[in-house]
């Protein structure tokens, strides 16, 4: 049995506890949390124990599950405990993954430990497929589509305009925009083209609702560039219809091959979850199986879902995975 | 440059050519053939070599793509090579994966090889995904559709009938089927409710169409157990209409996660192939680059996708891969 642990608990690390029960070649050795161990409540009832005595449960871990942010958490946590652990996180700051990859990989290179980064669906799932996609089919072009989905980001952004009491903001791909993909096409398509934002927003009493539509609808980088509407609804009907955090999106690649591009073909992946937290956990916790058996034969230092074989992802046999999968 | 040779020259040995010529890091070292070499004309004028010389250029190539088919040709040849040469084969005959997995890789450890074998798209694109998606959502289904496309064996069937001069069978998934799979319902679905099979026939001249039409819709294996189509057209709208090789399909799976399972998710990859044999090669050629890197670093034996880490397949850099894909 892999003993894995599991570093903060939001909801991804709530996610990574369920993801972990699920998993018969895994136990769950703990949850480390930086507020008082007393005072959290888990949904197994495992053991809690405080962030800062984490030093003292070395080599006696195979892998930690870093469940932070990617703003102020991963980029200090991951490289700290990576000296130390086998360690899995979802960093997902598209621009800052190559200077992560270099912390975190001095960082277990030197403590001769195996690190997976930025693993969850995107990036994670997304990545992997653009990558196969490229490499099969190099005279093409790809397209990452997202939605529809909750994005916590421009929710949170909602939330800061004065007068808004609460809100949930969906991205929605623009389906015109995924048929002019699928084609073959290869379109230009600006950022207002592919993705559409559709915002559900809750007003406090007697806030001026057209002065709200407004600053959100013209709010820069979050909004400005999309088509976005704005619904105003009560906190009754934001609870009952859009309690979910569901995500999901599209990799397509289009690209040809012959002696002169004469054939066309299309590659397509798509994912559509209820629950964003969750899968993303399902993802870390199979990449916390490889990272823990590529250390165990001697592999160290820092990775993405590039560098990991597939079967190692799998509490299977690789003679059963011939025999069923392949 | 890596140098690749291809063995076998139909339909996937020209697909290889093509792939190869569009590959930046490869050159084609020629082709190897059972027939007279100077009988045959290639697409790029590259070298061509007998079949029975083939050990002479070992020492020469960095990895052979065996073109061959699965009924007669691989059984015999990727073993055969496999002890000589790093060699990558198309081997699709699911149920004789493990046995040629076997042969070859006892052929291989001996030679100090490496074999990639059943890399295409059904085998080895849908072999990923069907794994992939297994090891994220251990608690789902998976179900894997083919089409729309040409098959050739049950082409080739109704060729068999007397009275048939030519024909071509697509292969249709079930509309119905691919609506109830995504729905996460899970269902068990018999073979006639999955695929659909439309046959495009050109009758002998004066051959009873009635008796060909039930020869067909009643021939065991083939046709017996699915709805099937039988529409007679002349040679002419066969050569115009049908003349190319689609192919593609579907692999899609739900599962759900959460403590009690509460949360449904679906994975879904899917091709749309203009040309089956253009595509299948495009897959052996990345395999052959991973097969060569992977036996340049002294790994041997046989593998097959699951085995093999997604940025093996790139001519690109690991950091470059980070930096746009990841």
């Amino acid at each position: 049995m892999l003993k894995i642990a599991i570093v903060g608990y939001g909801n991804l690390g709530k996610g990574t506890e369920c993801a972990i029960a699920n998993s018969p070649d895994m136990e769950l050795y703990g949850v480390f949390t930086r507020r008082a161990p007393e005072s959290l409540k888990t949904l197994t009832d495992c053991p809690v124990y405080s962030m800062d005595s984490i030093m003292d449960h070395k080599g006696k871990i195979d892998a930690l599950i870093i469940c932070g942010g990617s703003a102020t958490d991963l980029p200090v946590q991951t490289p700290m405990l990576a000296r130390h652990f086998n360690v899995v996180d979802s960093f997902d700051t598209h621009a800052k993954i190559p200077e992560h990859f270099a912390k975190v990989n001095e960082a277990a290179t030197a403590g001769e430990k195996c690190a997976i980064i930025s693993v969850g669906w995107d990036p994670g799932m997304f990545s992997l497929n653009r990558m196969y996609a490229e490499a099969i089919l190099p005279n093409g072009k790809d397209y990452t589509f997202w939605g529809k989905g909750v994005s916590q980001g421009h929710s949170d952004a909602i939330r800061r305009v004065a007068g808004v009491a609460d809100a949930r903001q969906y991205t929605i791909p623009v389906e015109s925009a995924l048929e002019a993909v699928r084609s073959g096409s290869c379109p230009e398509l600006t950022t207002r083209e592919k993705h559409l934002r559709e915002c559900f927003v809750v007003a406090e009493e007697g806030a001026d609702l057209a002065r709200i539509e407004n600053e959100i609808k013209t709010m820069p980088n979050y909004f400005a560039d999309y088509d976005t509407t704005v619904h105003f609804i009560t906190k009754e009907e934001l609870m009952r219809d859009h309690a979910g955090i569901p995500h999901g999106g599209f990799v397509i690649r289009t690209g040809k091959t012959g002696l002169k591009g004469e054939n066309s073909h299309v590659i397509e992946y798509s994912l559509k979850l209820d629950s964003n937290p969750e899968f993303t956990s399902a993802v870390l916790v199979a990449y916390a199986r490889a990272a823990a058996r590529l250390n165990g034969k001697g592999d160290n230092g820092a990775k993405t879902v590039l560098d990991i074989a597939p079967a190692l992802l799998s509490p299977c046999t690789g003679e059963d995975l011939r025999k069923r999968l392949v």
